[in-house]
């Protein structure tokens, strides 16, 4: 009866990567908190115990917090149909990168998570599932669901919804991007609303880091999608494109991306590609290049290295890798633990701040984030976003 | 950090039942099966070594059997809309019971079980988001929907998806009641086929008792709702009640349930209330009492014990006592193992055959069915529904 032993292990093509041995009958269990050894411990954990429970939570809905595990479960929902730089590859495929997400709550910020991934990319369809099944859970995580219908999906789901809904894609690189411009712009010595920013890419990651460096106060934006800088001259834009349009881009320069990094204090890049040499050797002196496209980010971090003060990749081997994971454990526990229910602007900026503040006097160029593993971001992020939910009100 | 902290236990209310003591923080948790130690972990397990996953499965689908844990977790669903004999408590107030049936899938078929609370009653809604959530699954045990709901749900689910489906208040019940009217029938020296039975309740139990009582050859049963015995003089009665009328009480009995006691040989209770000694008194000699209703049996025990030969209950205190965790593990654990699409009527009386069968030689009038902590069962059980399976041509 032993999970994932049904396969022939005589000729294995997958023997030689050690990510599939990881992945090896799954990554995850469900497991009792206590074991059923006797008739006694079964008349408790179900029939007939369970029914005064059962019947004491019916009559005080606020025990369901006490009794029950949903406050502690996450679910962490995906149509498959924006998985890392795979796209569109279907709930099944995505699995794996739910159950790694899951993973890590566990490991970091000790919830227990589920991985829910769909059937449907209809909006409504997974609005409908996700509001159906909310009440398992005490936070929900959308995650590589592709824009622009992951916006309206999430802010669908937060009107509805009375638990923490938060978007990764959007909001944990948004947060784990301010955080490391914050202390990137300490090392160069530049307030952040001194800085001019060319986000590359106005997808999920790159909307949500443009709102965020706004509110944070960084100087000017300007955002590229595919067609080049968004500005008023463009047509057919969706309602979040137009709001970028409306909030950005303070020159309403209509040039390419590249053309665009001329005399820039930062290049942000959330598109993949690659950005050429001449365009990085245009930008100002002491600048800032963070390249997160994985595994093959947009500027070449080597070559990065010889006009930037300060460079940044989604790479776990090289210095100040830009992960999620330091923001997501810590949001969703933090406003957990505060019984919050919702996930405010404000709480982010908190968020960003606390993982800037981990590191601390010891910022330097190559260490402008935390490390992946550094236990203590969660502790901090969590602390941080509870004592800001309480502030907002979003609290009981 | 600790889950269910947050409560004044300076002055419990709660403190002397230790069913509450149980429930403290809930009963599951989702756990890692190999933990994050190291920056090399973490890019096993989470990007960038994931995507090699995912794109494998990608490529091949079938390759999430192996690399996901989906194809050995069940969700547990329910719209908390007949929960014990508590009725309608709503999602919130079901989920102590589901969280204890996830236990039970852990402690007796090693399988993850997920709780799915529902927070609408609708069928097209509870269809449309069970389809939806899917894919993150490798069954799905439908619990605690009254009837007639629960009936359309699960045939419409049965139909949509390629994974297990199981009401277990329909089947999990049939399956221990037919083991257990097995082996009763053995200490009473009568073959299946000469036993009048008659079912109190037509509701989803004693619909499913009904169904796999004449399909293992019960010679003749009438089935009582609140209105008396179903006949063909009955109106307006729901598909499913019309389809016991067509299928059961051959001489068209048309009175009450204790009027047709009178001379019956098995009287089975899924209805609650009370039966009175007059109406058990004029059973056949050598009668059988199952008396399932809990806490209290429909029929009082002790009087039963003076008229029946034997006598079960759904109770943990008492002798011969009928519970659904001998049936529901081992079955999806079998179907799960041979990768069979659906859950077969076949399948359901291997299920019963196998339980009787631990029990063997050993039968007497108080042990018609192993205890609910024999751990033989899940195993007998689950053996005996995957070569069902193989036989039935669900499998792959």
């Amino acid at each position: 009866m032993s999970p994932g032993s049904d396969h022939d292990s005589t000729a294995d093509r997958f023997a030689d990567d050690p990510a599939f041995a990881v992945h090896e009958g799954g990554k995850l269990s469900v497991v009792p908190t206590r074991s059923i050894d006797s008739i006694a411990d079964l008349a408790l954990t179900y029939t007939p115990g369970v029914a005064r429970v059962s019947s004491a939570i019916a009559a005080e809905p606020e025990l369901a917090r006490r009794f029950t595990w949903a406050h502690r479960v996450v679910a962490v929902v995906s149509d498959g149909s924006a998985v890392l730089g795979l796209g569109n590859i279907g709930p099944a495929a995505s699995l794996p990168v739910m159950e790694g997400k899951a993973c890590l709550f566990a490991e970091f910020a000790e919830l227990s998570a589920v991985p829910i991934v769909l059937s449907t990319h209809d909006v409504d369809e997974i609005v409908a599932a996700v509001e159906a099944i909310a009440p398992s859970f005490g936070g929900i995580n959308l995650e590589d669901i592709s824009a622009p219908r992951c916006f309206e999906i999430e802010a669908r789901l937060r009107a509805s919804l009375d638990i923490p809904v938060m978007h990764d894609d959007q909001h944990g690189t948004a947060i784990v991007v301010l955080a490391a411009l914050r202390n990137a712009a300490k090392v160069v010595g530049r307030p952040l609303g001194d800085l001019r920013v060319v986000v590359a890419g106005a997808g999920a990651a790159g909307v949500a880091c443009t709102k965020i460096l706004l509110e944070a106060g960084v100087g000017d934006i300007a955002v590229a999608d595919s067609q080049g800088i968004l500005h008023a001259g463009r047509e057919g834009l969706t309602p979040v494109k137009q709001w970028l349009v409306d909030n950005t881009n303070r020159a309403q320069f209509a040039g390419t991306m590249t053309d665009a990094l001329a005399g820039a204090d930062v290049y942000l890049g959330l598109s993949g590609g690659t950005v050429p040499e001449a365009a990085i050797a245009t930008m100002a002196p002491g600048c800032i290049v963070f390249s997160l496209a994985n595994p093959i980010p947009e500027v070449d971090p080597e070559m990065a290295a010889r006009y930037a003060a300060v460079v940044a990749t989604g790479r776990s081997d090289l210095p100040n890798q830009i992960n999620n994971v330091l923001a997501f454990p810590g949001v969703f526990r933090g406003a957990i633990d505060a019984g919050a229910h919702s996930i405010t602007e404000a709480m982010k900026l908190a968020a960003a701040t606390a993982i800037a503040d981990v590191v601390g006097e010891e910022v330097r160029a190559d260490y402008v984030v935390p490390s992946p593993l550094d236990r203590r971001v969660a502790t901090a992020v969590a602390e941080a976003v509870a004592a800001c939910a309480r502030q907002e009100g979003v609290t009981p």
